[in-house]
């Protein structure tokens, strides 16, 4: 792993996503350690800015950016929470952007994002998600007008910036026996396996991955890059192509391992949240809890009685999706 | 008010209710302080115990019983918070209980109950909402058993312990312009009221109540008891019929006013939380919020830039009924 950020780029990294971040709170709830039988640390990245925390990976890369990049400006394409965590980024740090969006993505996402543009001579690119690459329309716009790319997840920047969620973690419960980590590109997994074999080195380090998209999975299980194509989950933050060529290195030599969870038993995680802890978290930020629960109810020798850290990546739930969600359940 | 609690009353339930209750965290958040105009402060009692302040009055009232009362045993009557709180306390005291609930309450608070009253010789008892009345079923029962009965509201103890919500909350923000409370029964707004005008004495204590419930707000405009009768309100904590002999002395002599809100501003207060905060809360629970965006909108004088405290009073939602509380706004 010869770029691979070292402990030492996590603790610039924390230094940095200060200015920015919150230092979000961790926080436990008895009924979820009755369920889990274990005791659970939720690290709370739903309460983050933005609602994710992917404002710390963007906010770290481009923070490292030279003077002329940033006058240049940067782009961006997302249709979540990286697009308005580079939004937010680009506005503190005052450096022009354009996020690349898919036109048919939830309005409120579009304005929240023109919203953070604003006051930067930045703007929202729509693209028709039938007919357009978004990776091409990014490429033209990049080329044409200098512009940095800010990748969501594949750059040590970034992998340093979301490593920091652990570091925090770690910082408030000393060290744990598992740390359960929800799994799209790896950016968040890579990031806080490299916090844990630093500062909590006897954590076994889980990446949790919805079924459907099991890419990392078998990843992990068999050395070489597996991807997925469009697949049908609704932990949208997790239906990536594949680990990157900066993540999958790390998943591979610091995760201990890499689960998969049903949407159903995601939904369940969700409904425990939001019923016993009273917090709201999007589909693929309950899966750090579901991959908990899954391992709890198989048994897996080392769970019971253990010091859990679970990572809830994020809370941007479309209400109205929340009852399509519950119907999943029975 | 000559058997109102003091403030000495009140900082006497902080060290009872600390043996039982957590001490709520108090968030900010960008979003919601845009909105109002203002620098909101959520205590957030959706996070207690039981999912709700109800088990702060309920504990402070059974820890003062007398060695014989307690032998003998407690009864309560309540379809919601109240019943949790009495059965965790009277576990958490030893107390063997009684709580009669009505046979249509939600499943999932009925077994939560049993589940609390296990240890303890205690049971629930249903009654039959259609063809017998709570209060004689629980006078019945508590004459013949020799029990004492935890009123959900009026009594100088609950008041105290409810009280404790607001002290803890000035120790956090130290004096605050505004204090937004729900109200039904008046426990809560009476405690908090005597709190305010102990430690913050400039604080204007507001209560907050459904349109269909404006039993306490047509009291205070009067100075005469008002009452509802089964009022149509989503708030089923504020469904209460009237003020009582306790609380309506406090409120009419400490709050600044008493006003309401409809299910619609409840609703859109829910959704803020959910969507923003990333708080789950119950209906009842909204009512401060909702009071304090009513406020801003119809531009109170003093609102805009001020310091408010919103008390968040329960998060005990039932998630199948969201989908139909949302349908509302529209």
């Amino acid at each position: 792993m010869p770029d691979a950020p070292t402990i030492d780029d996590l603790r610039d990294a924390v230094r940095i996503v200060r200015e920015i971040a919150h230092r979000t709170p961790v926080i436990t709830c008895r009924a979820i350690d009755d369920l889990v039988g274990a005791s659970v640390h939720l690290k709370c990245e739903n309460l983050q800015r933005v609602g994710a925390f992917k404002i710390r990976g963007a906010f770290n890369a481009m923070s490292r950016l030279g003077d002329e990049q940033r006058r240049q400006g940067v782009i961006a394409y997302s249709s979540g929470n990286h697009a308005q965590a580079v939004a937010l980024s680009a506005r503190t740090l005052d450096i022009p952007a354009v996020i690349v969006m898919p036109s048919d993505a939830p309005r409120v996402k579009i304005q929240a994002t023109r919203g953070y543009l604003e006051a930067t001579r930045g703007e929202v690119v729509l693209y028709d998600r039938a007919t357009q690459s978004r990776e091409q329309v990014a490429r033209e716009i990049a080329t044409a007008r200098g512009l940095t790319l800010i990748p969501p997840y594949d750059h040590p920047d970034i992998i340093a910036g979301q490593g920091t969620v652990a570091l925090e973690l770690f910082e408030e419960t000393g060290p744990l026996d598992w740390l359960m980590v929800p799994c799209g590109g790896g950016g968040l997994l890579s990031g806080c396996a490299i916090a844990a074999n630093a500062v909590s080195p006897a954590c076994k380090v889980v990446g949790v991955e919805p079924d459907a998209a099991d890419d990392a999975a078998r990843t992990f299980r068999t050395g070489a890059l597996q991807s997925v194509r469009n697949p049908d989950t609704i932990a949208d933050g997790a239906r990536t192509p594949s680990l990157g060529a900066h993540t999958m290195p790390i998943v591979c030599a610091l995760a201990h391992d890499v689960i998969t969870v049903s949407d159903r038993e995601i939904v369940a995680a969700m409904r425990t949240l939001m019923e016993r802890a009273k917090l709201v978290v999007e589909p693929t930020g309950a899966l750090g809890l579901a991959g908990a629960i899954g391992l709890a109810r198989q048994g897996r020798p080392g769970i019971a009685g253990s010091r859990i850290g679970v990572v809830l990546s994020g809370g941007n739930l479309e209400l109205e999706r929340l009852g399509e969600y519950l119907a999943l359940e029975v």
